[in-house]
């Protein structure tokens, strides 16, 4: 079954990994790169690197980056006396360093990704949403931040003012993702925060005719585990975008978007199909549970 | 005493090292930078670098690099299918990622170095020859080579049939550089490679000039010891220059330059003053008493 998923960091990646179980080779992951960030001479792509090592069974523990790097750059860099906010282990850089070179090289980002899934030994698809850049900035606290440094610097703290996707108007999706969405036969939205994660993708020029266009149903599926987000600040982003911080705000966000949602919860008067289900994406076997009911649901919709 | 060290890598360094013990924070280095690369989207500064490495005591035991330094980044850029064949360890690479960032951000070269000799606690000063790139190619085996290609891909492997110094037209020293010889007390060239260590500096526009209306006598140090050079191709550098591959063919090298020449060998007939002295910089009491000889010799001219 053709899959794709449209995936922001932690819990989208959670669903990759549990939808590879299922659709194996079958699927494509279309990844946020607004959240991008180049720092330290290398291109950080948080969300695709995020998919890339769940789906090579490499994440760590902490719950990014690569499992057991170590530090060392950074350790040098702030002896060098850098201030160091974001942190980032050697291979981690060693990636992101790779991806600044072929960049800089004339190598698009989408060839480049296919590099790392490749030398990750992942057979699925990892797809940046777009190979030109899109920039997530945040309002909060009376100031405009990159996104890496309203999560990081000011610790996700809101309330969220403002959100601003720098370039989104002049990007569009590549070729390979349109493909993708026109070729497949269940479009997942993933887990992630509907605002800043999925946000990007769904504000490209051309995604939302690509999406009604598309034979495939799409199946949207709510980040909230009992009632709330296990990471990240998605509740104050859904404030500031006028929705409610539950899962019928969610499903009411991607209305004349998706055709179904899944939640934890029944919502009442909802537009579109439901499936309620337990949501939670903790271990392999709880993944690969809501992977294969998503697959389900989305072909019950067909 | 005001001493100013012209210096490339391995010699130049022990010996930097050595005056570092007469001299103390009245030594200037000026160090090579033809042979600086850019390469992982940093900025190696091979010569300067290894002067701040020894004048530190971080050198390692290697004989490059920082003491005890790892290589997982160039392990995972391996494993990314990247083709190694610069080696450069994690705490090394972020002092040269740092120093690209920072002249991407328009800071000099001399800026750079001498915040990294800050932060490695160096009292003594390292200047680059110049702030403007200056890169040494080698012709051999009928190829054009970047001088750290031809000395890690070729193996340095000669003879040597060229030598250019791209960019040393229109490179000049800096301010820095012309005001430490105009004001120092002696002026040593380091046991360094004439041709493509100690030879970047001498063809700066200006140098020559500077050198001749010092105060300071300037004392050249063979890189022979026991007739023959302990690293490095010098042999086949000198021979490509029209030298011996001598004490005596470096003495002629310099005439012009230098006012005295410190070897191991009585020279016959030099064009200038001798002091011979064994010149090995094996360990540290040795470099401290070459450093203290070169400099009671360099007295002694003036």
């Amino acid at each position: 079954m053709k899959t794709v998923l449209l995936a922001g960091g932690t819990g989208g990646a959670k669903l990759a990994r549990g939808l590879l179980d299922i659709a194996g080779d079958a699927l494509t992951v279309i990844a946020n790169t607004a959240d991008d960030i180049e720092i330290y001479r290398a291109h950080v792509s948080p969300d695709p690197d995020l998919v890339t090592f769940w789906l090579a069974d490499r994440i760590d523990g902490r719950g990014w980056g690569l499992d057991g790097d170590t530090f060392t750059v950074m350790d040098a860099l702030r002896e060098a006396g850098e201030e160091i906010w974001f942190n980032l282990g050697d291979r981690d850089l060693a990636l992101c360093l790779r991806r600044a070179q072929r960049l800089a090289d004339g190598a698009t980002l989408t060839e480049v990704l296919a590099e790392h899934a490749a030398a990750f030994g992942v057979s699925a698809r990892v797809l940046p949403m777009c190979d030109g850049p899109v920039r997530t900035h945040v309002m909060a606290g009376g100031e405009w931040w990159r996104l890496q440094e309203f999560l990081v610097r000011r610790r996700a703290q809101g309330p969220v003012d403002g959100v601003a996707l720098e370039g989104a108007e002049a990007a569009r999706p590549t070729a390979a993702v349109l493909e993708a969405i026109a070729e497949a036969d269940a479009i997942v939205i993933g887990p992630s925060n509907p605002i800043i994660s999925i946000g990007p993708i769904l504000a490209l020029g051309g995604i939302h005719d690509a999406l009604r266009t598309a034979a495939a149903p799409v199946v949207a599926v709510s980040p909230f585990v009992g009632g709330r987000v296990l990471k990240g600040p998605t509740a104050s982003f859904l404030r500031w975008a006028g929705r409610d911080a539950t899962p019928a705000g969610v499903a009411e966000h991607y209305a004349g978007v998706a055709d179904g949602f899944v939640s934890d919860e029944q919502i009442a008067g909802a537009a579109m199909a439901q499936l309620v289900t337990d949501v939670t994406l903790g271990d392999a076997a709880a993944r690969a549970r809501v992977a294969s009911e998503v697959l389900d649901f989305a072909r019950s919709l067909r």
